[in-house]
């Protein structure tokens, strides 16, 4: 018999979760802040419900799937939140990107409420979510994991579990320093190429396949040289996601060169009114240095 | 029928490509600065000459695989150079990484001289070498390219022709570029999991499939973690090309911030003595600037 779910947070990524998960033969309740994202989700079979400590009160796990680390606070523990309801036990499933210390202390709490978690922050896009598809970095103990599994790898294609409680956000943010100083890589390269009289096509080809490729060059790359810069991940997002970076990293006592910079070119963006662009709109940042604009050549 | 080949320059690179010549059935004279190195290469089947002009003298194609732009030009020029003795119309293939602005004078020299020259440089490491699985990214014009695609089939399994004289060396900087942009990311996010406690070879496994992915991180990355850093390619020969892009972006007129910041990185580690390190010990530079160690943990 398959755990009863409580959700929340039906944004893009939510939404296509529920869903995957309601597939999956789960009974799933559903809130989300702003009700007129449930209708669909209902009509996929959802139970809705009036908000967030209602829809963890049926509930043996609970998903939450919000921005930031102050919505994860508050949806867990201020009026008609999850912490006022939930049933002894439960097991509450952070999948949103928030502060590994701030979830350290999260989750202490929820355990002396009875309550357990994980972190489970995800990758993998929309289409990774809608598709059942994600990447899902775990941190927590266990026989947890092993109680999370069912309805995990209902939304997941890969699920790793990194380590301890918060070790799923640490694991999370090493993959967008990753994620962003790969695309900063590719916007001083294209720059490079056009200001050199390179076909951006042609270049991308001749180097994607060796030592120079990546994920971002043969998907963010291709889409940056005709320029097609609409979101997989917006800057404003992956802003969200450095500063988490940059603001650990200063906990840790490490410095970071690289992502601070790209920290500050996004910035840069984000003033500009492009903070819904993609982040791959990031060689625009090189594009106002360097005064000029890529394009594809000889098409 | 196939051509006769003068091949100059038997490093680690050359002495594959030119033994993978002679495998297709190639007639090859070799020349190398230190004559030693001709003799393993002459047992497999090649001819000794005395000196670049003789390599030439009888060759319809003239392969150059040297260091750097002083080499190529010593190689051509100067006393007992290639031009010396080169019969006329023959089709000299650079495959050295040297500047994309020199290349272009090199080749209008070769022209006058009733020459012909494709810019052709190489990557895929020795292996490549050795395998015949090289990436060659060639300039010049197609005739000429045409002309030389037997040799380059013999050497290599991916050959795109990019453009026009010194439109293979640029992309060549722009994959050099691609490389090292992406070690420092890596070398980023490694700090950063290691400071935050994390097991670096389950934080690789999380991440390495998806947005973050790249064949630095699954190929230098994971050498990276168990500290080993044997050169697939050296830090003093990333810094040559690295200082090649950082020229040619001055004379191009356009800043590149973080190939400056990764070039003095490099820098700080050849005076450290670790010039001879591969170019994935960048992540050294950043131990150095956190005062930690990056190791496996948990093993």
């Amino acid at each position: 018999m398959k755990e009863t779910i409580g959700f929340i947070g039906l944004g893009i990524m939510g939404g296509g979760m529920a869903r995957n998960l309601l597939k999956a033969g789960f009974e799933v309740h559903v809130w989300n802040r702003t009700a007129s994202r449930m209708a669909p989700i209902v009509d996929a079979g959802a139970q809705a419900a009036a908000n967030a400590a209602a829809a963890a009160s049926h509930a043996d796990l609970i998903i939450l799937c919000v921005s930031k680390t102050e919505d994860v606070e508050e949806v867990l523990f201020k009026e008609n939140g999850v912490v006022q309801d939930a049933k002894p036990g439960s097991l509450i499933i952070d999948t949103s990107t928030i502060s590994p210390q701030a979830t350290i202390s999260i989750e202490a709490r929820l355990r002396k409420a009875g309550l357990r978690m994980l972190d489970a922050p995800i990758s993998g896009g929309s289409e990774g979510a809608a598709d059942g598809t994600l990447s899902i970095m775990v941190g927590g103990d266990e026989t947890d994991v092993t109680r999370a599994m069912g309805a995990l790898e209902a939304m997941a294609s890969r699920i790793t579990h990194v380590g301890g409680t918060g070790a799923g956000q640490m694991v999370k943010l090493v993959n967008q320093i990753l994620v962003a100083g790969n695309m900063m890589a590719i916007s001083e390269a294209l720059i490079f190429a056009q200001k050199g009289g390179l076909d951006l096509r042609k270049t991308l080809e001749a180097v994607k396949h060796g030592a120079a490729g990546s994920w971002m060059l043969s998907n963010r790359g291709t889409q940056a040289i005709v320029r097609n810069f609409e979101p997989g991940f917006t800057i404003d997002l992956q802003q969200k996601d450095l500063r988490l970076v940059l603001e650990t990293a200063d906990a840790l006592g490490i410095p970071l060169p690289m992502i601070s910079q790209i920290f500050q070119l996004y910035r840069s963006l984000q003033e500009q009114g492009l903070g819904g662009e993609g982040n791959h709109a990031l060689v625009m940042a090189l594009e106002n240095l360097a005064g000029i604009q890529i394009n594809t050549i000889g098409e």
